[in-house]
């Protein structure tokens, strides 16, 4: 059985410890999209390190129709917290592209320059920023490398959405923001539609191997192959010397 | 004895390879930044893959005194090339920052938007993007994380400056561009003046064990070990479950 409260106490002290090797007294950089982990990313670095040390950096393109879920999340923790809308960025790579750009293009432009801003807070304020994916979004590759998959430490990765959850109530977040369907935020389709299955699916098919035959885990395991390289250090030739 | 021709040989294999398991028929997006790296790396892909299947990226800052030197390397290999001006995305993040902003976030925005550039192609145009690192950048670290740091396979990243130079003559590329004085592009200052050493004293040290005891071999040890973390996954906390 998962024990939330036990397994929050330990990625809390893993933070800590993070922190105390790699960046003593610096401060936990979080992209705040108003879903469920960022939020509960940001809720364990603030008991990991204290609220003062914690910025949350909201990252509109444009219009964010539910930007509201991200203030309520920085107020609940009370961390300090920037509105940086990043359009122009992302129109200023998509406007001098010479060619037709295709969806796949399109659809993976706004996390990388997500990522960029998130590192240039950090690079301004001594931080380490947070990569926020969680275990069932890795296991089928629904991130984008060198985007939302960057960070300098992950926390989060390899617990399923369904124990996000729990671990989200045991850090009594608000209800709203835990149980927030998780939207792509670039097409307006529920994860749960891009990908074709529900997490309490996959998560039970992750923890326990166990899945009915058909097209779903034929999709997920397709999914989990085809994606294998996004968790990997890309290949590098070794001349052997 | 370092075997340039051999070696040469057997990147080009490995890149092959990479494509054949990777990308079967797929295309190499290599940024050109009209240095001796990125010059090698795309002549390297030019012989594994056929100069239909490279396509070159050309991405300034604004004006770029030696663009002239990226458009001597296209011509010469003959290759499909692309330019980009990536000014507008790097002001797009830059004014939205809402604090004063560091010298290290003002140099690291444009290697991020410049990765971010590179597979904007590469996802329009059936690509995989080509890392140009070189060994003796990475002992040091000299290299943005996420930006020129990324890529999809890494042709050079276990060669030295003084091999790549040997094998940029193998492959019968123009001097000028094999011998031009390595600049940041960023700062205007050479490499070896940001570093505080040679390139020829780091590579000895690096093959052979040998460099005279002093500030020099200090810093080098000292950026060494300060840089690791650029060559390897993001630490990540594992429940154990």
């Amino acid at each position: 059985m998962f024990d939330a409260k036990k397994t929050k106490d330990a990625v809390v002290r893993w933070i800590r410890d993070f922190f105390e090797e790699n960046g003593k007294g610096c401060n936990a950089i979080v992209g705040i999209s108003g879903g469920k982990d960022s939020s509960i990313v940001a809720a364990l670095c603030v008991e990991a390190l204290g609220r003062e040390r914690v910025i949350g950096v909201l990252m509109p393109c444009g219009q964010q129709h539910d930007i509201d879920m991200a203030y309520l999340l920085v107020h609940h923790l009370g961390i300090r917290h920037y509105e940086i809308n990043v359009e122009d960025a992302v129109n200023g790579v998509m406007q001098h592209l010479p060619f037709e750009i295709s969806s796949q293009t399109r659809t993976n432009i706004p996390p990388r320059i997500r990522m960029t801003t998130l590192y240039a807070v950090a690079q301004s304020h001594n931080g380490r920023v947070a990569n926020t994916c969680n275990l069932s979004e890795d296991w089928v590759g629904y991130s984008t490398r060198y985007g939302d998959a960057a960070g300098d430490f992950s926390p989060c990765s390899h617990l399923t959405v369904t124990e996000m959850k729990e671990i989200g109530r045991v850090l009594g977040l608000p209800d709203v923001l835990v149980d927030k369907t998780p939207i792509d935020g670039l097409c307006g389709k529920t994860d749960e539609e891009n990908l074709g299955f529900t997490y309490a699916e996959l998560d039970r098919y992750i923890r326990t191997g166990e899945m009915e035959e058909g097209p779903k885990k034929e999709r997920i395991d397709r999914l989990h192959v085809l994606n294998q390289f996004k968790l990997k250090l890309m290949p590098s030739f070794d001349p052997g010397i």
